[in-house]
């Protein structure tokens, strides 16, 4: 297992993907489709883990989501039950550098909460519970994060060198041939990991966003910022306030694959069917996108992981910069390609 | 459940009690002797809870032991294992206000790592994880912090108070019933909640401090010491540090019981049988005692909850106080009673 430090906390807590407006219709909706264990107690504790749950929130609405759901699942079949309720253990999985404290001092109070809660500190690019334990899982914008930085992308003499682009915006194919490896091969972890974990007849969720086929990330706003963002930091290293040499060698750790390309990582793994696999909603569509908003969610997003590099000093001017340069040429959102938020269900066999 | 913060994490991390030289022996055999339970792949998973874990380094020093006795017993009874070696998980469990950041950040890597890790937030004087579930459950040096402060002892117009004592010494009998009344039922809520968490079979480890029978508090060191940090504080309300008033609200919520007093109590719970209840020798016993070792000693264990009612400031004059005293009228060691060290070993019918 790759040791680099994945997570970057968002600074401002994870209101930006605000699950409560959007997925959990269908979270709701497929698990009472589509789970199909005996929920009596046969089955002893019903188990759920959210991987990449960060601080909360949303972790713990997705989670009473879930529950809901089963419960609801539960009395429909009502022959199926037994005199013992059901217990639930909740796993809240993330890397070990979450803030776990902030995460169980601000989770809803044992009397008020329906299961047993958990922290599981570690990748989930490796398996982080045992074997045939897991009933539910679930994850939320969290597997184009990348366990490593790319081959090459940062390596000046290389064809896959990223020049000064902060991340990958599908300009330079090598580039993309080079997050795209990585890519691979984490999700080809990941959803072995989670193989081992479910129990036959498990069910796991992934949402998340990825580029529409055909669709190269610099022709949406998300890649559009991304790249703004990288020109004020050429610009602060013009000024002296940065270098370029340093700009060479930074890269954000994420890749949007295309939709198509998502499935195809997907089906590889054969421990899994596809259940349900279809673009959703998200919850920004129903917020009228401004500049000044983008702004502050990229900031949120991305200060954990720029301060790493450049230092802690860097934010204010930077996202100074990029907000006057927005401010004199604002993204046209019409004009921009969407990328799609999708919502998968996977079924294990 | 009573939502008093019973969690005081000590400042100093807790090397008092050094579990390595001290209990792992004892931990080890009674696994080996006493320990009945399937051990192949029909059990599932393993598991193990730390009750009232704090940060470590101790708490995975004790797993690592439970670990190696189960295996080694595993070993022994070849015939019995199968071809999927067993899985452990590991829960470590503490008030939610316990620093499980440090925990999860400090513990093995999952390179070196035996097991999978979860923290458990919550009151062990409830349930915190599910029926049924755990093989092997330990506890050390917890269960003399009591859920919430007894019944009165603050109160000037109570025969229960405590005056400017700020422990139960047991020079009150009012007082040493009232705290009795407290330990009785909070012991009977943690082995009502592990008797709901341990398999049948299972086995409960219970470490700790009590007074021999016949033996008060203020008899022992221990007890001499804190009334030492208690007239310290009178001293400093004479200077004005702090106010006779603010001493007469306050009191550690830790009772020690006399040897047969605990066991009385833990007979009354039906679902363990006591396997063993034993006096071992404590790590500290090896040390040659002194004042200055003392001082630092409480000094870590109490500064949390000092600062708590008293504020910061007072911590660094109190100890300076308590020190010059120590200095002028040290404690005779050999004129003490010694508290007892006790290793339990429950097993659930």
């Amino acid at each position: 297992m790759s040791t680099f430090p994945r997570s970057y906390p968002m600074s401002g807590g994870d209101d930006q993907h605000s699950y409560n407006n959007n997925s959990s219709y269908q979270t709701r909706q497929c698990i009472i489709e589509k789970l199909d264990l005996p929920l009596n107690s046969d089955l002893g504790t019903f188990r759920i883990a959210d991987y990449g749950c960060s601080i909360g929130p949303n972790t713990f609405h997705v989670v009473q989501s879930i529950i809901d759901a089963v419960k609801f699942k539960q009395l429909e079949g009502k022959n199926e039950t037994s005199l013992m309720p059901l217990e639930f253990q909740v796993f809240f999985n993330d890397q070990p550098n979450n803030d776990f404290n902030t995460l169980f001092i601000t989770q809803p109070p044992s009397s008020e909460r329906e299961y047993f809660s958990a922290g599981v500190p570690g990748s989930f690019h490796g398996q982080v519970l045992p074997r045939n334990t897991v009933h539910i899982g679930h994850t939320s914008y969290t597997t184009h994060w990348l366990s490593d930085v790319p081959e090459n992308v940062d390596d000046k003499n290389s064809p896959a060198w990223n020049k000064n682009y902060i991340q990958c915006n599908n300009s330079i194919e090598e580039v993309t041939k080079s997050y795209k490896v990585q890519f691979t091969k984490d999700m080809k972890l990941f959803l072995e990991a989670r193989a081992e974990e479910i129990v036959p007849g498990g069910l796991m969720i992934v949402l998340g966003q990825c580029l529409p086929d055909g669709v190269p990330l610099l022709k949406t706003y998300q890649g559009i910022l991304v790249d703004t963002i990288g020109d004020c930091l050429m610009d602060m290293a013009k000024s002296g306030l940065t270098s370029e040499e340093k700009i060479g060698l930074f890269t954000i750790p994420a890749y949007f694959p295309q939709f198509s390309e998502l499935e195809t990582e997907i089906e590889k793994n054969r421990s899994f069917t596809i259940e349900t696999m279809e673009s959703v909603r998200h919850p920004l569509e129903d917020i009228p996108l401004s500049n000044h908003f983008l702004i502050s969610m990229f900031r949120a997003i991305l200060s954990t992981i720029i301060k790493e590099h450049f230092g802690e000093d860097v934010i204010d001017e930077l996202f100074d910069r990029v907000a006057k340069k927005l401010a004199k040429y604002p993204i046209d959102f019409k004009e921009c390609e969407k990328n799609v938020t999708y919502f998968i269900l996977l079924k294990r066999k």
